[in-house]
């Protein structure tokens, strides 16, 4: 053999990371960060149903797994958590990771209510550790480009916004999607409301007025199960905001955003896949996605990508990634989308429009 | 000259149209009347200015010209009138055209109050004149098509529906453009009202929430004058509309309806002319359509083609034009869409929902 | 009755028009000028089929019929003839016309040689009359607005061009379609010639390559009936284009062109209807236009309405129509478009590039 | 600590990859398997210029390096090698590896004729192992869904086909691309016969006609250095294809294709990045793909995913990646596009139609 001497090439060492939550988005999250994230491994994977988590790890080659996420916390080979807990578990495994000096990703909503999300923001703000919420759609290209156009000035000052989300669906809600009431708001809505604040940034959302009905599902409504809703917020700016949702919609994942401004419009998202189209005698047609991980592969990737080097940065002393647009979401993120969402149930329940403000628990 | 001795063809009599105002409205039915609308004649000009009047008249090649829209009503040569005059008059002139047997055609909003209105459609009644109104949305090719895929089902039981209307602008309001405090209801959104009304056929608007701002022109807020709208309509099936509209769009007149449901979605409108693309070093880019007498030319003609085709049926006995879908709107349509938008003016006063019913005046 | 005495409106007399074939292009053409076009009348129509020439004049209310285009040239009172015959009487009509002082609008071909054309040519030279050609396409809002843009310098200098024509179909050729062997190049590939040449404005097609086939029909392909066709250009400044036919296809009309250049590149024309929508479970789907008198309806009128512009101007001593742009096509247009056509014959004879140049007759 | 004793997850042994040929292209192929190919390891690097080796290794993590590709056919550590080398050594450096026992990813051309092509064939053939061209527009997601609707017959049978490749540029050629006199032909078109020959699977191409100049750099004609090209290629179904290409588009990477056929019509391909449109007073505007790793990054991961797993199958006794389409571009697909694009050089040369057969070296 001839090769020459390589030079040591000193890989840093990894990010590593222990995921809380093996269910289908901590699923997801685990495969990005083992196979998709450079500069990350999977150190361990916390479910109280092992079964769960032990088939993740063996599916992803990680050693180490167990039933309670203190085992997680405890690990000084952890840098880093990812929590995809059920989301009423978040406010409290963020404090407790903080106080254990882990940085944070958790999946939205971070709270279920201010006093709770306040108490585990506080904790983060002692420890010093990083903490990144799962508002993945400021990663995706179209949003990020829309973005960047705001940012230059194409839309001039926002006067009237749009962010819709319309999950895939069959015409029917599942048995497993029924239990939390107000999910629509919590936590499909609070998306838009993320997109709706950073395209309107600097800006802040004053007042909602929330309309929401079970159309899907009528049989639902009473056990307070809504599948559908319209959701329109002032904000500080005078811009008119307008965030919808529906569960079922039979043509797949639709997420889009416009604003229109003093200066002109800007687009993002798209319900087409334009890259192949056919024409038969039956005119156009196209496929359309289905998915929510497959229109969003590249973001559910990039936003853990962003957190790992945000994460090495503060622990090797680096620098954190930067760009020409505010991107990463953070605690204020986390924190006003989750009062539009609270201000929003209020709103459904009387009836009349609601300040978004300091908020009580649900 | 060996021509052949062609049969006579009977010529049948024209359809003869007095047009009452000759602003710029006016104007653009008139010379549709006179040179696109086949069976149609512009017989008459009525309008206060005399000046303006002749100058079309002129024009266009008509012979009768009058400051006062009673001669039309007198004339006996005339079969139908065309109402453009500034709206305060609409209601007034729909009854006294009705009462002197001409057949109508009036241009959006019919009335300012339900209570002038329901006069005005009490001499249409009794009178049995044909009464059209001019939503000429319906007409454009877009709308119609997706009226016809509505109708034909391709979205099911409609849940969410969108329409929306952008004027074109330059980024502030012109001087003319200011006097009526409430033209965005009352002449701008009630297009879009009757565009959802149309797609969500057979439901009733039961409530309206509307948002209105000064942002276009902070200026004029003071005075009332309103550039930015956004409204949330329920309707009796439990659908849920957004309607959304500003008056200064610095790429042109932007018109779209959407409607989503139990099937799918159907999307009517466009902001772009995709006709010509030019693709350079700037990346991508198109014109977009400036004027609603550029977007809607083809649907301007067909309105008045309907309305003559219609009068036609009733002068001579013959059938009325008929569609597969709902087409024509009259009456009823009128007063709904006019009862929405006052209503939206009530509850921008109250800041609160307000119930769609027998508003009083304004 | 109190209308005011109406200044003396002279209506300018229409410029009147004789129309020579009433098939179906030729009574499209009628209905254009008795309906669509402003100043113009449709006041004779001769056909051999007289029965024919009746029923349509009996349609369209025109008080002149013939079995002979002679009584149309005799006749003092008809200014122009729209010549829409078989094609194999087109240059000699050309003449005749021109001879008898007519204006002439003639479909395309304009011959079938260039030796007739030449000859008919030569007659409209001498007689000073106005004389167009049948390329509709230039009209078409988006390809005359392709043309603005590369006027405007938006490709820069043409490299490669592309002009495509997809006549609508079923799949098979029907006996109707079948007599004329080489209407591929001579009826449907000829628009794309001149649609080229005028994006390409200023160069000389100098040497074409042709390939055909029958596939759309095999068994016609010993009666020499092609259904399919490309064609290879080379322009004098370099430029190489690409014309491509087929006579079915099951979508619909497909017409679209296609510069691209030392700028950048600009697209004209579209397969989709965007106008409307629909998203469902099969995906995105779409209707696409049909016929050439859908997608072109309004390009045909606007061909005649400038010929009636142009005739006016020659005949009241007016301006004639003008425009930014190249836009009326003429003689050299009809002839250069025909030499193409016939270079190609030659070339798919022999199997060999061919020079475009003074081509013989077929 | 309380991690729960995981199973041994026995991860496999990965595909070792070695590189050959640290260029652009090399570089980035690199970075695909060290970084975005699952199951697979970059296990060393060799190229002549050993500094841009030796970066290439430090930058990625990689241990072995070499300037010599005999160091990695020797290493018996190695399962598979990337050809990324100059052109003229592809075919030597195939035969070379399969006689070494080493699966092949070559880019393409994988020869300069058709004589050293088979020989590496042969080679490969003898040896058994997997062979693999770099024709990466397969793996796109539009080409792949486009030949899946092809596979589902939504074109029917194909008449007509179109591919096009539009290289980014500035409007003049950089020296560093001046040097291979034919390289339209065989490193640009190569892709596009590829595409057509894959989207008309089952037909044979017979003959070409390929016109070319030196249109983006007059300068450079006498060197016969051509920027343009167009081909019309005949298949043994009939159907005519047109490939056309050029180096230099100012608004970025272009690639696109379609089929036309007996039923209807499939493309694939986009010049737009529609996740992102601006509407401003100017129209409308988009951004553009710029680079060949931008709008093909995912693609060119996936050809090397594929290999990986083929080498995988191979090596460990698996089975091989399945596809509904045949997707793996192999031996076949290689000589059959190199055919080609040498029959192109001939017709340039001759300036007449060649046939598509066995062609001798340039």
């Amino acid at each position: 053999m001839a090769y020459i001497s390589q030079q040591s090439s000193v890989t840093p060492v990894p990010v590593r990371i222990g995921l809380i939550g093996s269910g289908w988005m901590g699923a997801f999250h685990a495969e990005s960060v083992a196979r998709r994230v450079p500069g990350a491994a999977l150190a361990a994977i916390a479910d109280p149903n092992i079964e769960s988590a032990q088939n993740l790890a063996l599916q992803l080659g990680t050693a180490k797994v167990t039933a309670s996420a203190e085992d997680i916390f405890a690990d000084p080979e952890i840098d880093a958590v990812v929590i995809a807990s059920p989301a009423r578990f978040h406010s409290p495994l963020i404090a407790q990771a903080a106080a254990a000096g882990k940085h944070v990703f958790c999946e939205k909503p971070a709270g279920q209510s201010l006093a709770e999300l306040d108490a585990a923001l506080a904790a983060v703000e002692q420890a010093g550790v990083h903490f990144q919420i799962g508002f993945n759609r400021r990663y995706a290209d179209g949003f990020r480009a829309a973005k960047e156009d705001l940012a230059a000035g194409a839309a001039g000052t926002p006067q009237l916004l749009r962010s819709l989300t319309r999950d895939p669906g069959t015409g029917s809600i599942p048995n497993a999607a029924r239990v939390p009431a107000w999910t629509i708001f919590l936590e499909t809505l609070i998306h838009d409301f993320d997109t709706l604040n950073w395209f309107n940034e600097g800006a802040e959302p004053t007042e909602v007025y929330a309309v929401a009905d079970a159309l899907v599902e009528p049989s639902l409504r009473d056990q307070g199960f809504l599948d559908t809703a319209v959701v329109t917020i002032r904000y500080s700016n005078g811009a008119i905001a307008v965030a919808e949702a529906n569960f079922s919609a039979l043509y797949g994942y639709d997420v889009r955003g416009e604003v229109f401004g003093s200066k002109g419009m800007v687009q993002a998202g798209r319900t087409t896949e334009t890259e192949a189209r056919r024409y038969t005698a039956e005119g156009l047609s196209a496929d359309t996605p289905r998915l929510n991980v497959e229109l969003f592969r590249q973001a559910y990737t990039d936003e853990l990508a962003d957190f790992a080097a945000s994460v090495r940065a503060k622990r090797d002393g680096g620098t954190s990634p930067s760009s020409d647009i505010t991107l990463t979401p953070g605690a204020a993120d986390a924190r006003r989308a989750l009062a539009m969402a609270l201000a929003c149930i209020e709103s459904v329940k009387s009836g009349a429009p609601v300040a978004v403000a300091e908020k009580a628990a649900v």
